[in-house]
């Protein structure tokens, strides 16, 4: 699953895990204040809003894998995938930029579509 | 921008290279006939099928950055952003499975609701 125990690596799986487990303060923990974080939906600023951000997501999870995590010392890509009562099937991938031990940025790439059909934000025509 | 030379980043870099400047026919030497594609439309089987679902993204480009390409011999992540017409970002994410130096398995995430909207195959609400 992971090809060392380089610094970016171990941070990375950390935050996945605390997040996708719910324990969003450990998670949070592995943030620098000025993170900054590159969503599909725009970017997003900061500890708290990024943690903001993830807190619904994370609390609507039925279901999580790690697909693969890699990298260095100062990066990491992870891909996992996700479920919840609304998306059976969501994966996603991250790239994790690391600094002082703590997340300074992360590239989030996941689809919208299937979330934006299931909350009614549009409609196939 | 690699941390190794291994074999899965090396064939997962030189496909993503070919088939993002266009060059199809080098990108598919790199796919295994019975290669299995997981992408967010769904399951797309065999070499031929791979290359048909990539060919028309790939002809619609109008730029392409490798952001991250990492692994070991079995299997690397591969993350980039796009840009086309329709979608001027359109970040990306594959991880692939190489056997006997080709690729045999591909999952690929990116946001189609961008895609979707241009399209017009879904309207907001």
């Amino acid at each position: 699953m992971s090809n060392s125990q380089a610094a970016a690596v171990k941070i990375a799986a950390a935050y996945h895990q605390a997040w996708t487990t719910g324990t969003l303060d450990a998670a949070a923990s592995h943030l620098a204040e000025d993170v900054i974080c590159y969503a599909p939906s725009g970017v997003i600023e900061g500890k708290a809003a990024v943690r903001a951000f993830m807190e619904p997501f994370a609390a609507s999870l039925t279901q999580s894998t790690l697909l693969a995590v890699f990298g260095t010392d100062e990066e990491a890509p992870l891909m996992y995938n996700t479920a919840n009562r609304a998306v059976p099937s969501a994966p996603g991938a991250e790239l994790y930029r690391i600094q002082n031990d703590l997340i300074v940025e992360i590239r989030i790439i996941f689809d919208r579509l299937p979330f934006a059909l299931a909350r009614g934000d549009v409609i196939e025509v």
